[in-house]
């Protein structure tokens, strides 16, 4: 949508940028906190939008929590977050199958953390895997036949730190030999900040797994794909060109926010380096870019 | 190299093929065995084909295996065959490194078995990772640095029954942060037949998985890559139209056979199954096929 040079967030034309939004899509790693850190001035940027009536958004990739797990996570880094407002991939996973009616009956296979499963059980679904499969391990021997529940009909695969061969076989299986089941993927990111000192394999770390294996491709839910999207524009009653998406990565959050024809505002304080943005090599520019979100607030501090 | 559609192999062909052919390379999982049972008629047929004057060569993606333990393995199964005759994907990746003068300084991450570091040490290079680390985990927390071996200089990534997020983490900082580090691939095979009664995730699995945090391509060594078949040609002194690759997988045997320019024959007692070579998406033919590798046996007798 923006294939023009992005500009640098200045006092000039933050203005012009706040008066024409109604709400504000946060990306959280990398740009609200980096693992278990806030990064500094948030909380004065989120409290200065909500004065001036904004509404706020948290949209986040990572789907190791729910989005209850994710409110206690803001109020205990001091920011007053309602369930409401945070949409996880891992909710975006549950929604998905919401909408698509999918059966009841039919059973879902986790390769992933506590979120996912947490959001698959409040929206009416029977979740299997997950944690609990975390310590098994798979008996490779002569007539030996792994077992698998032929009533999954769907596979959701999001970053899973206790990856193992039994749920990669499980999932796997489930994706081959079920007849019509699923592969959805919270989404692909290929690193996260999981700590805030280095980067850690992300959900497309699994994703391609299970992609190596099935050689099928999955139905992504979180970003940048447009299911998010348009169930975020459902939701709250603003146009897109109203809204500006806030994030640290180019080819989720700013791709993301191109692809529904919404403002775009990169920060710097995540994964994407001014070099990165710079490159020729980089075809994604944001309308605006900052060095993080606190700019918002000290650019128009007089 | 043949486009046209593949003939069944028969009384009336056989000799054709036996008389033109010099060298069989015959893939083993599927082929020779399935799992830890050997497929009927292997024994006599492989008899014939020594008394007949032939050269056998066993050349199998799967990397779990140094070629000592595959030598140990058909022994089992009553077969002799030395480990002169045995390449595999363990190996393959061994002696790639040693043909780019992979200097000795440098270490070499494993994501895999066995097999690959017996043969990384044998061959002179220091290998680490692997089956050590396999109750490895990694601590995701505040402060928390993955320390990773600077030295490293390559990732070996093949298929490891237990992998977990501490070897993709692990290889996927290797890669990301060691300057010029290589990323090797024995195969790709997306699943295998690790016991005789299902498919399991094959090597395939583990490399996606990688390609997926680092968004960067292997070099692969095993079939149907060119490498592999290069150091054939070199160890054996047979031209490439006197040499029949025998095996069950289009995508890997047949095609590395016809990359090469060899002779080709297709077995059904694999993976692949005799509508998968019909379908009119299926593009590779080889040049023949037949339900097992003793059907040339049994249709040589009169």
């Amino acid at each position: 949508m923006n294939s023009s040079p992005a500009q640098l967030l200045s006092a000039q034309n933050v203005n012009q940028l706040l008066d024409s939004v109604q709400a504000f899509l946060f990306d959280c790693d990398g740009v609200i906190w980096k693992g278990d850190k806030l990064i500094d001035g948030v909380p004065e940027t989120l409290h200065m939008l909500r004065s001036k009536g904004k509404k706020l958004v948290f949209v986040t990739n990572n789907s190791t929590k729910s989005r209850s797990q994710y409110a206690n996570k803001f109020l205990s880094l001091g920011i007053s977050v309602t369930e409401d407002e945070i949409f996880s991939s891992s909710f975006a996973a549950a929604m998905y199958l919401q909408l698509i009616n999918f059966p009841q009956h039919k059973k879902v296979y986790v390769i992933g953390e506590q979120g996912i499963l947490e959001e698959l059980q409040l929206a009416g679904f029977t979740a299997l895997g997950g944690p609990e499969d975390g310590k098994k391990t798979a008996q490779l021997k002569s007539n030996c036949l792994f077992e698998h529940d032929k009533s999954v009909g769907a596979v959701v695969v999001g970053l899973d730190q206790y990856v193992n061969y039994y749920k990669l076989q499980y999932g796997t299986l489930c994706i081959r030999e079920n007849p019509g089941c699923l592969f959805i993927a919270t989404n692909r990111d290929a690193v996260g900040h999981m700590t805030d000192l280095q980067e850690w394999p992300g959900a497309g770390c699994m994703v391609a797994a299970i992609c190596g294996s099935t050689q099928k491709e999955p139905i992504v839910v979180g970003k940048p794909s447009n299911f998010l999207m348009e169930f975020l524009l459902k939701k709250f009653d603003v146009s897109c060109s109203k809204m500006c998406m806030v994030g640290d990565r180019l080819d989720t959050d700013i791709l993301f926010g191109q692809n529904a024809g919404c403002r775009t505002l990169l920060v710097l304080s995540g994964v994407t380096t001014e070099s990165v943005l710079q490159d020729p090599s980089n075809k994604t520019q944001p309308e605006y870019y900052t060095s993080k979100v606190s700019d918002m607030f000290d650019l128009l501090r007089p």
